[in-house]
């Protein structure tokens, strides 16, 4: 089956906002296994919008539409879904109680200009909207569908997963279900090579590699005519992989890399301090994203002077003459110091050279000692990143939490 | 003049990556006073790049795609545009130099493939890229114009405002220029409201307000034949604005606040140290991503558990049994005692509720409090925020800066 998606709104045509939910559609799409070859943006603009639908229904079957459900004349989509399939606009009841009790939650009147919003096409499926006052419609006429939905991403997405999803699996069919890997310390090339036969031969199911900011993901997707059958097919070939790259692979599906170091923690129950220079907090800061790290998180230090550095950790001044802030050995003053003084089973350090000034010959912006206090043993691990300041900060950041977790994985062996 | 954007490459439309480049394109040609009534993507396809162009400029005259430059054989964007004008491709002996010197230096060899990057339509303009091996190229025939852009944001963006800008001011022949101003701690529906007879009948320079993240910003945008001549349209207008709207206006064009705040900090050599609960590192990690910020800050404290703001601050164990660790008195004295534990100016301490567990009736999830110590003066201000764990804490940040911001400016008054 194709599809296009259509993204109907002046303010993706001007700039003002980027275009989220044509990717978001375009990837559920294909994990659906359905083709999409084209997208394209208009806007609120009747001829414009109904030149689409016939371009696109020219092309494809199934056409998909973002945005243009608002409660102002601007708002033509359902409009023109209706005159383009020859249908009338009826009044939903259900919709109308819907958006008035919604508006009534939010305090807010509801204006005659809402009830617009409670009309669709003649025949259409509703697709209810808890997130807002626009519900969702799916007209289809000989063969031809057209999907549309609200422009918020938080009222679209949800709609989509609960209700698109369902209706498209009927009609393609096909259960589709697919597993993520998420993958840290390796390349995607190095990645593809090494799983060449599988991404090359695989058909059902698929297996394919994606770079991320600083990690890489392989999803893996499998068609069938149940759930089951799907997991029957994913299995064996995730267990494949994980032989193979067992080591770069840190988590699952929506798993953050803080998300399973924190969780490794809380699990545990490992506490745990920072104390850092060039990422000045974000070490900490990705840690506390997680809900339940309180119960381990013990205190995070951002020593960005030497004399915080002396003060807080007891890095001896004679280290840092000698040495200087950015070494191996301050690193590890630093990691055995903050565990000391906070009494922690692991702590994090990072001291480095994020730029844009401060780099020399011998020490390079992009220079990173990263120290892992746990249990008693240090390790310091030194890097060399490339980038500009936010990215040799945020890589510093991954790499600590990467090297935590393998550490962690060796401790409970 | 009319354009429209053609974003050409599979991971746009499979959804692996969000469209940037597009968003990119439409606000500068939208600075620029060109008008884009369509934007589309396709994949790297003979037949549907080939039509595509064909729609598009049956539509308007000016046409950019980014993407598909790349060496390999899918990468068809430039002999496509050649196709389509029925130009020959001509080797650009200055950009294969050019694309070997580039390779050499990133110590990666030249293969046969990248050849073809230097060959371009015949009668081209190129485009240099300093940032990667693919040139871009302007064909011009019987006014219709291609102009064909790299697909890596940086190499295009760079490419697009050295060379396209020029070459289409050149065309239009005018000059455009816009100034945009950076609001904090106001709506846009306020904002709007309070400008609304500048952003009605404004027309030449136009006056636009948009909404960010957690901030809002008003761009002001002039045509005229000169720089000069723009400016003398826009300064005016900035200066009502600024006498309307003063006190949440915080910087213009690319300044954001955590750079106003850090070279504030900086200019007037105002030492400082961060205390953190709730945002946990992240009003540390923002100062800390300005460059010059050594020489201020002294010290950041992530005092998670009460334990900790005991310790690090010296918060008393009666205040935090009596008012709880998110309370006024607690952010209060975190503040005062961080400042006095690390010698500084100013402090800036954070204690709330983020979510998602953790609430109470009496302590809802979203109460925050902001404490900053400032010259022996202690200011602590209360919020309730809405939005989930990562929104609180997001808003804490941007908050605790610019509150700051204003404490700062009254010291200097």
């Amino acid at each position: 089956m194709k599809a296009e998606i259509i993204a109907i709104g002046t303010e993706i045509l001007l700039g003002d906002i980027v275009n989220t939910n044509t990717q978001f559609l375009a990837k559920e799409l294909a994990t659906l296994g359905i083709d999409v070859y084209h997208q394209s943006t208009v806007g609120d603009n009747e001829d414009r919008i109904l030149n689409s639908f016939r371009e696109a229904f020219d092309r494809c079957d199934l056409v998909i539409t973002t945005g243009g459900l608002g409660p102002t004349q601007d708002d033509l989509t359902k409009e023109l879904g209706a005159k383009f399939f020859n249908k009338k606009l009826i009044l939903h009841e259900p919709s109308l109680e819907w958006i008035k009790a919604y508006l009534d939650m939010k305090d807010e009147a509801v204006v005659e200009a809402n009830k617009k919003q409670a009309y669709f096409p003649e025949g259409s499926i509703i697709l209810p909207n808890p997130n807002g006052t626009a519900p969702g419609s799916i007209i289809s006429v000989n063969d031809k569908i057209l999907i549309i939905l609200p422009g918020p991403p938080r009222e679209m997405e949800p709609m989509f997963n609960n209700h698109v999803v369902k209706y498209l699996e009927n009609i393609t069919g096909e259960v589709i279900k697919s597993k993520t890997l998420r993958l840290f310390g390796i390349g995607e090339s190095l990645m593809a090579q090494r799983l060449s036969n599988l991404i090359e031969n695989s058909t059902n199911p698929t297996v394919a590699p994606y770079a991320k900011d600083v990690d890489v993901t392989l999803r893996i997707t499998a068609k069938g005519s149940s759930e089951d059958e799907c997991n029957n097919l994913i299995n064996p070939i995730c267990t494949e992989i994980k032989e193979n790259l067992c080591e770069y692979i840190y988590g699952e599906d929506d798993e953050s890399l803080e998300f399973v170091v924190s969780k490794m923690l809380c699990d545990r129950k490992l506490s745990i301090s920072t104390i850092e220079s060039c990422t000045g907090g974000m070490v900490a800061a990705s840690l506390i994203s997680y809900p339940g790290i309180s119960d381990v998180f013990k205190e995070g230090a951002i020593t960005y002077s030497n004399e915080s550095k002396i003060k807080r950790a007891g890095v001896k001044k004679e280290t840092l003459d000698k040495y200087g802030a950015v070494s191996d050995e301050v690193a590890r003053e630093m990691a055995e110091g903050i565990a000391k003084a906070t009494n922690t089973d692991i702590a994090i350090s990072t001291t480095g050279i994020a730029g844009p000034g401060g780099g020399t010959n011998e020490k390079p912006i992009g220079l990173v000692y990263i120290g892992i206090f746990i249990k008693g043993n240090i390790i310091v691990k030194k890097f060399n990143f490339t980038g500009n300041r936010e990215r040799i900060r945020k890589k510093t950041t991954m790499n600590a939490l990467n090297i935590l977790r393998k550490e962690i994985l060796k401790l409970t062996k």
